[in-house]
């Protein structure tokens, strides 16, 4: 592995100009009016695939936005590697607090500041680039490689399901690869092997017919803020616990070794609390705050809204009032089980003063690795090389629906090999990235190609 | 009587085309685009007030809106009554929902149609017309009579209470006479002797100091929503009584008579739920509507907000949540104390995982007219005659602030003889009001200045 490592070591600086060039392009993929720029990112990425050594690279159209295939197959009897990233991005509101402009990267202190540099694009190019210092040291890679780059990640996924479905073949592969998660700490190498699962519902309460006056019906009719208020109070025991019958009943117990795991990763409580300037945490009673953000379910108030909300006063009942709730699921609990209920308990707990509409918005299900797979085991191994210290391994809070579906529909399990640091503002104003992680993300992956092809 | 009353029954179409005069002043306090339509509309009630056969009219500047003021002393040793009333009004958003133009007036199965019409344009002007009608058919009145017709009634009556604390003299009189309430039904007169009073607060909750991911973060740090719902929950117990600690303790409790008078009423909790259109009512256990809505205090969500409030699914967790919550009041509580016990409650339920902030945004103080006064009786045997059917005495449960203030300064009890309907859409659009009740309301205050002269 010498000389490829030596190779991406000396290619640094012209792997961060081709890395700004891709995040000039404005791939923002819930707005209309960067549609062309979406087109014309995809085939910069097709381009990037192609040079890179694809032999065969193609974007599929889709209602959407274009997916980027690519695929070498010159390793016969080798495993096959799909290679899953994205070249959407988010929005760039609130322009302002921008320090630069989010389409024109800018580097100060090792790090690249531009809008996709952490979420995708930066942690996607990273296996591109190993991909390329293979053809180039050795004129091959020691497996199978496979690239799907879509567009909609930051919208849903919502075409790439069906084209999965659709594109079974095409997509067959012993081992997903998907770098866009974070590392536990800057330097550490990590791989994420748990994402929770979601449920995202909407309840509406619908009272009198129209606004009252609160003087001249306050007392005699159900107020829909106040019951709203209720109903999500009853929704936690006071151990922290979700009340909603059966909702713990899939979850499976977390097992000795990942609890050693987590303790051995000495989680600050006082940081975390000090990082979000609040007193003291809280959550589920006899839980540790990892335990409580990585395998515990949760149900969380997402939003709420009812009457009057301007400055000032006005003595207002409101006719309704509504409220998005959503829950983090964990293995095996499954989101339309879980979404019906949730239904089920909202509605037997709304007093008859008022009237209760219940919608299922979303769902995504949960998914675990064993750490024992095989390209789990490769994936620790190699980034262990590159970063020179122990991997660690971790689960996360959030949710990644697509690695669910490419467990179900491939039936090949994920390695979430990150190389983000969740303090890099995705989503967010000033999103960067580590330049010294895109070079070790490279190296890792490198490595990785070597590994698993063992 | 006899020709007073024939002559206000003869001069009910020149009364009604006054009043569309009047109507067409687009007098809207709040809007500064209309400063100059104020002006004009103090101006026109100072010539209708001169016409009437006031001795003194003059027009009093503030810092806001103009306050008309009119006397005629002519009868030393008769009683003096004080008659408030306003000439501005609310806005008229939203315009698309109005039938016919809101300064336009339209005529139509024998109610006028236009903002102001019974709020309280149609109603302040019947006491010009009797005063004129004595003046015109005796050449004097039996008592002495002020008015004070004030514009900023539907701001808040910002500059009232300073402008009558300044002018006590002027102002002094034995009662004061407001037309600014509702019938019972149409056709029944009714004397409004008690009002609820306001003590209106604003609860904002901050967790994290910025918007969280509700999957990296959710159940590990408090969420101001459900922390926020969590208190409101706390603030009625299961027989739907409010729990902030000494909240009941000055409330008076109702009268043997005052029960007997509700009950007589016949009030009919199956058609009021069926206008609202709600299932079942609901309130403080072991009271009925008439005194959950009169004579007992309550505690209602006037507005809240906090999170992602938009269309479809967005996974946060908000920093900060707040709501509005006003309680209304009955005599003998005082706003200042009762605001005081809600914010030492509130600090007390809200846990150490997040901070809470409670604003007292305005109060307003109950009142209560003993109902042996010699005014309200006079009242009473007024519109007796008028209407041809016994009066009957209701509480309000909204406010009206100023007449705790005449009460506090002038030390003059309030007659509240209103000649409106809940249902004339006073606030909304299509305001309107009885054109049989604006003549019966002309000849019941003629009776008024005859009774209380006695």
């Amino acid at each position: 592995m010498e000389p490829i490592i030596e190779f991406i070591k000396s290619n640094h600086d012209t792997y961060v100009e081709e890395l700004k060039t891709f995040l000039r392009f404005p791939s923002i993929s819930t707005l209309q009016e960067n549609n062309e720029d979406m087109k014309n990112c995809a085939a910069f990425v097709a381009d990037k695939l192609k040079g890179a050594g694809m032999s065969r690279v193609e974007i599929f159209a889709t209602e959407g936005h274009p997916i980027v295939y690519g695929e070498w197959l010159g390793a016969p009897g080798k495993p096959t590697v799909l290679i899953y990233g994205h070249y959407d991005v988010q929005p760039v509101d609130p322009i302002e607090l921008w320090n630069s402009r989010p389409f024109d990267p800018v580097i100060k202190d090792d790090k690249i500041y531009a809008r996709g540099a952490t979420d995708d694009k930066g942690q996607m190019y990273i296996h591109i680039k190993s991909v390329e210092a293979y053809f180039k040291v050795k004129g091959s890679l020691p497996l199978n490689v496979k690239f799907i780059i879509e567009g909609e990640e930051e919208i849903g996924s919502e075409h790439l399901g069906g084209f999965i479905q659709q594109h079974k073949d095409l997509l067959k592969c012993d081992s997903v690869l998907i770098s866009d998660t974070s590392l536990y700490e800057a330097g550490i190498p990590t791989i994420t092997y748990g994402l929770r699962g979601l449920a995202y519902m909407e309840v509406e309460i619908v009272g009198p017919n129209k606004d009252l006056h609160s003087g001249s019906f306050g007392g005699a009719v159900a107020n829909p803020i106040n019951v709203l208020a209720e109903i999500i109070a009853k929704l936690h025991d006071k151990k922290g616990r979700v009340t909603i019958p059966n909702f713990y009943d899939d979850v499976l117990p977390l097992t000795k070794e990942e609890k050693q795991n987590f303790k051995a990763l000495n989680f600050s409580d006082k940081k975390f609390a000090k990082e979000l300037e609040v007193k003291e945490l809280t959550g589920e009673a006899n839980f540790s705050t990892l335990e409580r953000l990585w395998v515990r379910p949760t149900l969380d108030c997402n939003g709420i809204i009812g009457g009057f909300t301007g400055k000032g006063a006005k003595t207002v009942i409101a006719s309704r009032a509504s409220a998005k709730i959503s829950m983090r699921l964990v293995p095996n609990q499954d989101p339309k089980k879980i979404a019906k209920s949730f239904t089920k308990y909202i509605k037997s707990i709304t007093p008859n003063s008022v009237t209760v509409k219940v919608s299922d918005l979303h769902g995504a299900h949960p998914s675990l690795s064993p750490l024992t797979g095989k390209a789990i085991k490769a994936a620790a191994v190699s980034m262990q090389k590159a970063f020179g210290k122990k991997t660690v391994f971790m689960r996360e809070g959030g949710s990644i629906p697509i690695v669910a579906t490419f467990q179900r529909i491939l039936k090949a399990p994920s390695v979430l090999m990150g190389f983000g640091l969740n303090s890099e503002n995705l989503h967010s104003p000033n999103e960067h990235f580590s330049l010294t992680h895109f070079q070790l993300g490279i190296q890792s992956s490198a490595h990785f190609f070597e590994e698993y092809s063992k």
